[in-house]
């Protein structure tokens, strides 16, 4: 297909078609109506992405990202300092935040095991995890890792690397989410809800 | 929804959000890409879009967005200046240049006749249009407006304010699309294209 927008204007629809969720039409798209905008959204997109790529930071102890090493979570002194929330991904740090429900401080792996990406324990941080259970005084490890295979893969490498920590492991339950139809649900899902049934 | 990421990555997905194809979930998922991926993508992205902004002009003549003021198209002398292909947006322009047939010039109105959206014939750079056509040695206007009906009702505008100039006007041909099957067809598409019918 030859390209017809001008070079420097498909240079940016290039670029941005490199960002997920958006394929070269949308990409396309996208960057019309930044052209369109040009003064209310691309300048201060730009300017806004610019200043972020300088000054983020990702923080030394838990892998967040954000404005401060260490990052504004880890140094919290009303966060409890003796749960360590595992998670595979900043998104998940975030989506547990949402959820607002935990008060303690996290371990971000940065992905799941993955030998084939050549993503191992060494890459996951799972070494510095097992140093920070060993030195912090961390009572309760949570694994709020996906419920994937990648994810459950990985959760059990994390429990074998901390048993003899004397550290409780635990990981979110499984079960039917809230609002969650029976009909709709996975015959997994379902099973694991059954197993993991409460009295009431 | 709390926000769980910091301010200033906040403000970031919040930009990013306005780009049509992506909500607040797919600006998230942008935004962390961007910022594990800060010189490869992020800083060359930020500095496309700065200097685009600064540097593209809109073409006083066609419309067109590009580096150059008139555009390449109005300026290049292998294209006939007697033909004007009349579109609704630069990404119908861009549609258009795919395709390749087309060895003329363009008008690009900017959007469509919709008096909700305060977008009548002046928005729409209709009288420039007549003027073109008056003062250029314009022998045909082609119009390649959606076949949607906002389309069609603007076609039908423009035609009205053709008529007297002394001009031929066309419109793209509707019917089957080339690798189209009946069956998947609608209706008016069907019968568009058995009126249209053509002796073989």
């Amino acid at each position: 297909m030859a390209s017809p927008a001008p070079r420097e204007i498909e240079a940016l629809i290039e670029l941005m078609a490199r960002l997920p969720g958006l394929g070269p039409r949308s990409a396309r798209r996208a960057v019309l109506t930044l052209l369109k905008k040009r003064d209310g959204l691309m300048i201060p997109l730009a300017r806004c992405m610019a200043d972020l790529a300088l000054t983020a930071k990702t923080c030394a102890q838990c892998g967040n990202i954000g404005p401060a090493d260490p990052c504004n979570i880890c140094t919290d002194p009303a966060r409890a300092i003796g749960e360590i929330c595992v998670v595979a991904d900043v998104a998940d740090l975030w989506a547990m935040e949402r959820g607002g429900a935990f008060k303690g401080r996290y371990h971000i792996l940065g992905g799941t095991l993955s030998p084939l990406d050549n993503l191992g324990p060494e890459e996951l941080h799972i070494p510095q995890l097992v140093t920070r259970v060993a030195g912090e005084g961390i009572s309760e490890v949570i694994l709020a890792l996906n419920a994937t295979v990648d994810g459950q893969t990985t959760a059990h490498y994390i429990i074998d690397a901390l048993r003899g920590a004397g550290v409780k492991i635990t990981s979110l339950a499984q079960g039917v989410p809230i609002g969650g139809e029976l009909d709709y649900l996975d015959d997994g899902t379902i099973n694991a809800a059954l197993r993991a049934r409460r009295g009431v």
